[in-house]
């Protein structure tokens, strides 16, 4: 990789509003307009105390008051490209300064030039991109397709997956999320490969793998072959706790797929464009699905879009058939560009194989020492920027640590200028794909100077 | 208004990718790679021969060759500040200098100053934003809040209403877009008022009015009061028709929700900032919901945004019980900025004052005219710069104008340069709010030409 010239940020203040912060900072005048007019995601109100964050550069982000932190969370495992990278952002400005926004029904030239970019990095057979908000209506997306074209309602995925909170991505959704929100017919979830903590009662990786595509070939035939569209899978598990498939896991659901005439969609939205080393991460396995979803990582975020691969086969089901999906901002100039600027700038500064590295050179040996010194670490999982610790109260019977062992993790984290991603009882290590070897050597050392505390008393 | 300096634009090529087009014009560049790689909205795609947009500035948008539309249709009814608003466009780019994304779990400046300014122009009572990427999912997550809030389920809305393209969204919906999607439960439609085109045998408003509202209360009563979270309507609907609800219809149906204890959503999505010449739609009728949705005008889409403004009721809800719904881009800080630069340049240029100027000195009495003289029009509907013209083959049955005769009016608007909105047999009439006397007088004129053809033969 080339080294991309990511200096400390100057202080910057915001110049497109007047805000009298004569009797406050801005840190403690963003705090109280958070607190009395923004809602936030997935959470009870009330309690939150959300951390300011003003600016960022690479892998650091910091608030008004000049607090910096190394952000190991890429926020939501987006940021694959770090922070503020100066060809995203050039990007944007340049096509901000000529056209913002135009009707999907139009052709518009950048959005031409971000599809092609993405279909030259799909496997052969995948030409054509529907462009959307996010993963949500990614995921949305991909299941009428397969509905459609297969004339099938269900759809099977993961217990352990998160696809989405509007109405057919959060029923898809296996995990907690799902259940508040169970509107939708015809989502049905099974149990997936996860040898630490198998459903299968297997010992081995070859026999977990076995077993649970066993176990998926008795859900397909006990749902009732003829009902079930598609089989919509992340690659691999992100939120739910980036949980490796075993090597002959998804050609199993390919191979099951096949014989029952099922659609497979697999979903790259956190784990695509860069985060495993690849630009997909099925491209590991031996695998091509029907329908490939993305997001996060095809622009790292820096204007909301997401979309469907789709193969020349589903595709071709619309050519005479009207496609009943849509939305105002499907294929948005100023999204296209920050495809364009991303995906060039991760192609000729190598910020895909940079990721490929570090996992293999420094995290995984990293992490793995952590892992040896520490017997809170249950396991370590994961590839590329993509790695999640397991905290365990007790390695014999992997007992997961509480929700207050959790909190306090996250509060020493933070208080020595790391920024976290945890779930349940996992520290997500998911810093930008282009994290230097310094970077990741400062984390490991914030890491082990936390876990070295006597957290389980 | 003030007058935005907006001249007639350079013919400026894309510098953020290098495209050789040595051997072919941009236009036609831009076509093969559209037709390529770009899967549209609510299409079949064989056919599709989308019109080439490189540019715009104000109310005109040009292709590459520098071939100049007036836009009547605002895109998707979506950019009412005008395109490429200077104040806007400066807004995101600086805010692209400063920081792209961040994650919604943390507190941003930007976020707290755009609720700020969206609060402050909702009714009393209403003190929080949850930030979505779009109206879609603005209304699955008012439609989840309701059904939280209740603990009910059913969600009963319009035949003649769209309420976007996600699982909940779309079954929401109540136009054929539906009808393919159909997998969700707890979705019921009814007929609303529509003098025109009567579902209740009226014969004046005051009899639609009342007749529709004793519609709904047998709907609510025989679906069963305790299974409806909520009633979610569009203030005035807008790609259905922009069908203008009679005085009494909102102030009703607030009425029947609070005998019920419903909740009523409010759908400011396309109506909603500016539009009608108020900042909200419902503002011009003695009506204030439970929640609102909006997009679209919010920033005139100048970044993939929009959201719910929750009353304090609702939220507080949430106080202390988690919310479970969010997305990676809630409150996402480009949207953000684009936000606070659009309501701050509307403030100031007087825009929606502007939109009901037009409205009421211009585009009313100016269509009327064009219904007096062409029998073709059966109907003229609307306020602001939200008018609808419905073509007829017959003024007497106002049977409507075949798909023939559309696609011929819109060959023929955009033969003369008119950018059009045309759905069924209408004409939406649907400029930016920005838009002058004398742009208006040039759409007039090309109305008339049109019109005047011997469109029925």
């Amino acid at each position: 990789m080339t080294t991309t010239p990511f200096l400390l940020p100057p202080q910057r203040k915001p110049a497109i509003y007047v805000t009298d912060t004569s009797t406050q900072t801005l840190n403690a005048h963003t705090s109280e307009l958070d607190r009395a007019h923004v809602f936030h995601s997935w959470s009870a109100q009330a309690a939150l105390k959300p951390l300011v964050i003003a600016g960022g550069l690479g892998c650091r982000v910091w608030d008004h008051d000049g607090r910096t932190y190394l952000d190991f969370s890429s926020q939501l495992v987006n940021v694959n490209i770090g922070h503020q990278h100066p060809a995203v952002v050039k990007a944007i400005t340049e096509q901000a300064a000529l056209l913002t926004t135009i009707a999907p029904s139009t052709a518009n030239l950048t959005r031409g030039e971000a599809a092609r970019r993405i279909t030259d990095r799909a496997p052969a057979g995948f030409n054509k991109v529907f462009f959307t908000n996010g993963g949500a209506d990614a995921n949305e997306n991909a299941i009428r397709m397969a509905r459609l074209y297969t004339g099938r309602d269900k759809v099977l995925s993961l217990y352990k997956s998160y696809h989405g909170n509007t109405g057919a991505a959060i029923v898809a959704t296996g995990d907690w999320r799902r259940i508040p929100n169970e509107y939708s017919r015809g989502h049905v979830h099974f149990f997936g490969p996860f040898l630490y903590r198998s459903e299968f009662w297997a010992t081995s990786e070859a026999e977990e793998c076995a077993r649970a595509l066993h176990h998926l070939e008795r859900v397909i035939q006990s749902e009732g072959v003829a009902s079930i569209a598609a089989i919509l899978l992340e690659s691999i598990p992100g939120t739910a706790g980036i949980m490796m498939p075993p090597t002959g896991y998804l050609p199993g659901v390919r191979a099951l797929c096949d014989k029952y005439g099922i659609m497979l969609i697999l979903d790259e939205v956190m784990c695509g464009f860069g985060r495993t080393g690849h630009w997909f991460a099925f491209q590991a396995y031996d695998v091509v699905p029907d329908l490939i979803t993305f997001a996060k990582g095809v622009n790292s975020g820096y204007v909301p879009t997401g979309g469907v691969i789709i193969s020349d086969t589903i595709a071709a089901t619309f050519d005479e058939t009207v496609f009943p999906g849509g939305l105002t901002y499907s294929g948005h100039p100023l999204a296209m560009a920050s495809i364009v600027g991303a995906l060039d700038a991760m192609e000729a500064e190598g910020i895909v194989e940079n990721a490929a590295r570090i996992g293999r050179d420094v995290l995984e040996p990293g992490l793995k020492a952590l892992q040896a010194k520490h017997p809170i670490i249950g396991e370590v999982r994961g590839v590329g920027v993509f790695w999640v610790l397991e905290l365990v109260a007790d390695p014999a019977t992997r007992e997961p640590v509480s929700a207050a062992v959790m909190a306090r993790v996250k509060a020493e984290l933070l208080g020595r200028g790391l920024l976290p991603f945890l779930m349940e009882n996992r520290i997500h290590v998911v810093p930008p794909c282009v994290v230097t070897d310094a970077e990741v050597a400062e984390a490991l050392a914030i890491y082990d100077e936390v876990l070295s505390l006597d957290l389980l008393s």
